[in-house]
């Protein structure tokens, strides 16, 4: 019997548990979820057999100790902030650790420690980071493989909502992450490599400087820049490459509209606005336009923008109800909180709402004096509001790594994030059973990108 | 015989120490400036009669105290940070202050005491905070006089070059204060009140949204909103006033033109950036340009801003050299110490450039039922690159206001800012003595500014 410890039990955890579950009797698993809030916990995992359901507190010494020093592995879906204090536990009780969270400079500090344990800190297993490193690294070591130099690598994920279930909504986009984080989304300043050039996007220019892409039978896209593409040259080994760009996906037409939140300046989050609670909707987006006397709100946009009143950007902002004179509900908050609260209003999911995950990779090659290109791209579909592609995507990666290392089939120690082929070769496997699958094509004589 | 301190030697300091000198022998004063380069003190006072210059560190609690009990009225110069050590050492001493520095929170905070003591710690009496306060209070004052009330407020100041004496500057503007101010200014959010609502502009959309002035016999001028401008509206008791906005004042085109920088990225000072030794001025620029191969710079940028090659703003940058394939000559530096590096190189003062401060308010009052508007300027122009229109205006107000303190011509006491009749009659008239003067046009039927 093999004792799994989930902790927390928000709304990625489903599918990780569902899996686990479905495991469990084969295997001879014992699955505990445990979160601050007992409802919480036992929402997710009381209806099953074989699953229990504890209050879970890891700043509660006495508690977190017992409770890690009774299981056998340890998958963490807590904040990041909390990995280090979680990893210092397991490493004390000797135990494993699953995260689908970026590996921070406290968490590397435990390497030497739990090699030397015989523990397996995996972090970066989810989806973004996780399945991005599985499906990226799969395809540049094939590229190795045969004699291919690898000159650029674009890659964009996003979590989407299916069009075909919320057909109105022109942006083609619902909350399916944590909200704030989407409208915070770009501050600072972006870099990347083009054509061995070390370029920089403020965020003033991000969302106007965005790369078109097609998806075969999914339609077309847009992607804007990730703070740090530079650091996955490392991650990757790609040293030498000439372009290296990763970001973020939307459906196309997303990034222009939200332009205009970020050239208003509705996404700053650094002050606090006056006389809130006398403010409408219409009230809010006119605080950031001059004032003139003979223009309404659109007129002004559309003066602003160079674009017409018809134009997709202002048909977006009308159904999202930025034009209505309806009283914000808030009586006080940062330009920030009030756009998340008005963007909510319209972008919630609700019962009936099925998301998408996007991912898209392009890698250009040089091969035996020709250039070449591979577009590989990843599409998974939510099944309800409940086990969403987020939930899928973020939680089978863990699940099945989890499964992998019960089974005595990952051989790595200390921490690590999955880019080699023992992670990837047998994750992508089963999870092309579970109907997620990296589809790619391929081009044999490519332009030379650079 | 009055003792009179001058703190600080730096560049504004000239206008000050010689009116003060000027006076000292018909009025009995004595004066000594202090600086923390004894050589700066020695530059500025070491050749006049009656003025000794002296080594002067504030954090030096012995030499500092034992300075300022010698005197009977400490002027400071010193950055506005050192305020309130300076202030706490006056109080000790029973010294009056004069600053041209904004009142913070910790000189609030010396008022009562100071008053119980009977002295002046009076602040923002140079330029601005200073002269914008001297003189829009009077005109205020006036027209509150003859039963008008304010309705609007509009006001900015700028430090510029005189175009004749750079006649090829296309920019009509060098580094005449610190360069890194203007380099950083802006950054944030700035508030005004327009028609009754508050207004936010951000930092994005600052150098867009410019007020275009007209200044008669000096030409056209734009203004950018000032960080605050509602705080003046206490400042200058204009409860119920609809529009207050303060800025700063550039010759029209400048804001066109900088606008590129911020847009582009380039007064970032949030990160370093890579390989700086091996960058061009050109190269800075390409930066932040999207890859193109089949467009040089000057190509991306038309694109990008909607620009003409042959358009002032394209000129602006050619003129400072940001096309040019010359190496930078930092090894290091963020974009905005870069930024500055390049500006630099043109924008330096050098003999026989003469410097001008241009101050433009617009004030819009309702008087027996009818709107009202009075236009206020004041141009000063540098004598030279020492006695600077900068030095004069930063320094004269707070020189005559000192000779106005030792002639007991000044009742007010505790933390105060020049803003009653018995600061700007004297002080007003006196500069207007020296040549420096506000020209009023009345208009007397203005369209209702709302």
């Amino acid at each position: 019997m093999k004792r799994i410890l989930v902790l927390g039990a928000g709304r990625s955890s489903t599918s990780l548990i569902r899996y686990i579950l479905e495991n469990a009797r084969a295997f001879h698993w014992h699955l505990t979820v445990g979160d601050l809030s007992i409802k919480s916990a036992q929402e997710k995992a009381g209806r099953f057999e074989g699953c229990e359901a504890i209050q879970f507190d890891i700043n509660d010494t006495d508690v977190s100790k017992a409770t890690i020093s009774e299981a056998d592995i340890v998958i963490s879906l807590l904040p990041a902030s909390f990995h280090p204090l979680v990893a210092f536990r397991c490493l004390e009780a000797g135990k494993h650790l699953i995260t689908a969270s970026y590996v921070s400079e406290e968490m590397k500090a435990f390497h030497e420690e739990a090699r030397a344990k015989g523990l397996l800190f995996l972090n970066e297993c989810g989806l973004d980071p996780g399945l991005d490193h599985l499906s990226a690294m799969q395809v540049i070591n094939r590229i190795r493989g045969v004699g291919g130099s690898v000159t650029a690598f674009e890659s964009f994920t996003g979590g989407l909502i299916a069009p075909e279930t919320d057909p109105k909504n022109p942006w083609r986009y619902k909350f399916t992450w944590n909200p704030r984080n989407v409208v915070m989304a770009g501050q600072g300043t972006a870099k990347y490599l083009h054509a061995g050039k070390d370029k920089y996007i403020p965020y003033q220019q991000l969302f106007q400087r965005t790369t078109a892409i097609h998806v075969p039978e999914f339609g077309d896209f847009e992607g804007y820049a990730n703070r740090d593409s530079l650091k996955y040259i490392d991650t990757y080994g790609l040293y030498g490459i000439k372009t290296m760009l990763r970001g973020t996906l939307r459906y196309k037409g997303f990034c222009s509209a939200w332009n205009i939140f970020v050239q208003l300046g509705c996404c700053d989050d650094t002050y606090v606005m006056t006389h809130v609670d006398k403010l409408t909707h219409a009230g809010f987006i006119d605080s950031f336009l001059p004032h003139n006397s003979h223009h309404q709100i659109v007129q002004k946009l559309c003066a602003r923008f160079t674009i017409r009143p018809d134009s997709p950007e202002i048909e977006m902002l009308e159904w999202s109800g930025f034009f209505d004179e309806t009283p914000i509900g808030l009586n006080m908050g940062t330009p920030a909180q009030i756009l998340e609260f008005i963007l909510n209003k319209k972008w919630k999911l609700i019962p009936g709402d099925q998301d998408q995950i996007v991912m898209w990779h392009r890698f250009t090659f040089e091969q035996e004096g020709k250039y070449k290109q591979i577009q590989a791209t990843l599409v998974a579909r939510g099944s309800d509001e409940t086990y969403t592609a987020m939930a899928k995507t973020v939680g089978l990666p863990l699940a099945i790594a989890t499964k992998l290392l019960v089974s005595n089939k990952i051989q790595s120690r200390g921490v690590v994030i999955p880019v080699t082929s023992e992670f990837y070769t047998p994750i992508l496997h089963e999870l092309g059973n579970l109907g997620i699958t990296l589809n790619e094509t391929e081009v044999h004589e490519s332009p030379r990108l650079s």
